[in-house]
């Protein structure tokens, strides 16, 4: 049986509470497993009226569930006020992250879900990460250049290979290397939270039409075609590089599980384009499963009941099918 | 009355030829305004059955186009085997290009759709430029910066300031004076040809997240702010540079009646994931209305009677609308 999952809520000035209490709202209707929020309860409590009970083992969480939200509280977020984020709330945020990974590390939760944070706080209380995954995969000690954060989507997944980069420097910070590591975890990953058991990759080309044989740009030839090569040689099943533009339509998609973009916009144009309200960020490479919704804080709507749990439901369905799949694999 | 459209059939030896005549014979289904095709007769008759009646004079077309289709014969594409290109077949099309552009000038056809061509084989016999729309810019006696290529689905029209030339070029090509170029022709061009009467416009950020204040890359503070506020100082209703990732989805893409994309795949990620089979090519700035369905010759399934009109379906509409638009505004 799964240990209830742990959703950390993010900054409590977010939509982070609003939608983890929603989807607690909507446990029955989408079959959720028992989860447990951490944070401060007066995130939620400020904008939400339903029943909240507050736990201090998340073994407690499971019986709760049926009737009320569980919530591992952390009472140091100072004055809450949603959408006025602040450096009180950054260190609540912090601190539930940091408990949540520890949870699930430790077995006491199944799975680890988290909420939307606030990068420009986090960095103003001494935050070095450049987001909450990097955060984690340390917590994990894991290398970053092991992990991928794979976008995913009910009828698309996509692994961006750079991400929050200038793109003027992504020809520069592309490399056999990297692109070689990031399909690896791809495919281990798809085998281990998917069920996936023989990935098909396919690697996006950098340039339009994928450079025409390099009429246009020779990143294909200098660098994704010997990375593809390479891992062909050890039994990944990848094609390309295709042409971006002509790969995400529904026949396109059909072709592989996983596309391999060069840079962010590459992967998430479509991924969004698609699934703006229901995609789910999964790190792939970690000792324990990570989904995270794929939006931000969204300050400017946070307290007005506007926010839609989505993405936090689908977040919370991957980690629960992941941790199901990981178990039984062992 | 609207002259009949002429659709010139591209390379004899791709799919031009077969979804003119597959557009032909959903005349009815589509409500197709009457239009002819120019290109050789052969290429039609080796891969379609239906009727088919030669023309000297558009003028003719019309009064056929309900039991036959009508075809500008040029007699020079040598042997044609579809799905086999050949530098005869490319001198057929560049001379079906050019008559079809000089019978739209004269205003003895009403609208130009072009069928698509094969690069290789035309710079083979000389030709220059990057594509036709630049050939036909050229023809009309239009300097090419003055011209915009947009790609019209249903649901999104993108605009990409930059087209086929390596990514890691496109940074150095931005430039204020590029955008508001190309914005200013999109805007009339909307006006013009889609009857909108006070265009909305958007322009997508170059870099992840918009850049996120210089946090990663400059090209959104030092050329696409400066852009937009020119443009608005001269009334053009212009937003951005938003990021480009949440752009598209339906709520999005609300927001505005053409995107403006600093790149290729940019642009023809979103349009080509979500209008691969009815996404149209028009040019905008020319004084003549041109559409040309957004897809390329496809020799591999050439003579197979495999291709989809749906694109040179709709950019037979579109031409139709368009022209049927200009003729009312004078």
């Amino acid at each position: 049986m799964l240990a209830p999952i742990a959703v950390s809520m993010g900054d409590p000035a977010g939509i982070g509470p609003e939608v983890a209490a929603k989807a607690w709202a909507g446990r029955r209707e989408h079959g959720l497993a028992p989860f447990f929020a951490v944070g401060d309860v007066r995130a939620i409590e400020k904008i939400w009226d339903g029943p909240v009970e507050r736990v201090s083992d998340p073994a407690d969480a499971a019986a709760l569930f049926e009737t009320a939200l569980p919530v591992l509280s952390i009472q140091d977020a100072g004055d809450i006020t949603p959408g006025e984020p602040d450096v009180d709330g950054a260190r609540c945020a912090l601190h539930a992250l940091e408990l949540a990974v520890g949870l699930t590390r430790s077995g006491a939760a199944g799975a680890l879900v988290t909420g939307p944070v606030s990068k420009a706080q986090l960095y103003q209380i001494g935050f070095t990460d450049p987001g909450q995954t990097e955060f984690v995969a340390e917590r994990c000690g894991i290398s970053r250049d092991n992990t991928v954060m794979m976008l995913a989507g009910p009828t698309l997944r996509v692994v961006p290979i750079t991400t929050h980069v200038a793109l003027a420097s992504v020809s520069e910070l592309l490399s056999v290397e990297l692109i070689i590591a990031k399909a690896r975890v791809t495919a281990r990953g798809l085998t281990r939270n998917f069920g996936i058991e023989h990935p098909r990759l396919a690697l996006a080309g950098f340039n339009p039409h994928a450079g025409e044989q390099g009429a246009m740009g020779r990143e294909e030839i200098d660098i994704l075609r010997p990375a593809i090569e390479a891992l062909r040689a050890e039994g990944i099943d990848i094609i390309g590089p295709l042409p971006a533009d002509t790969m995400f339509h529904p026949r396109g998609r059909a072709r592989f599980d996983t596309a391999l973009c060069c840079y962010h916009d590459q992967a998430l144009i479509p991924l969004k384009t698609l699934h703006f309200d229901d995609g789910v960020n999964i790190t792939l490479g970690l000792p324990i499963v990570r989904t995270s919704p794929d939006h931000g804080t969204a300050f400017d709507i946070a307290g007005k009941s506007l926010a839609e749990p989505g993405a936090m439901i689908a977040a919370i369905q991957l980690a629960t099918s992941a941790a199901i799949r990981r178990a039984a694999q062992g």
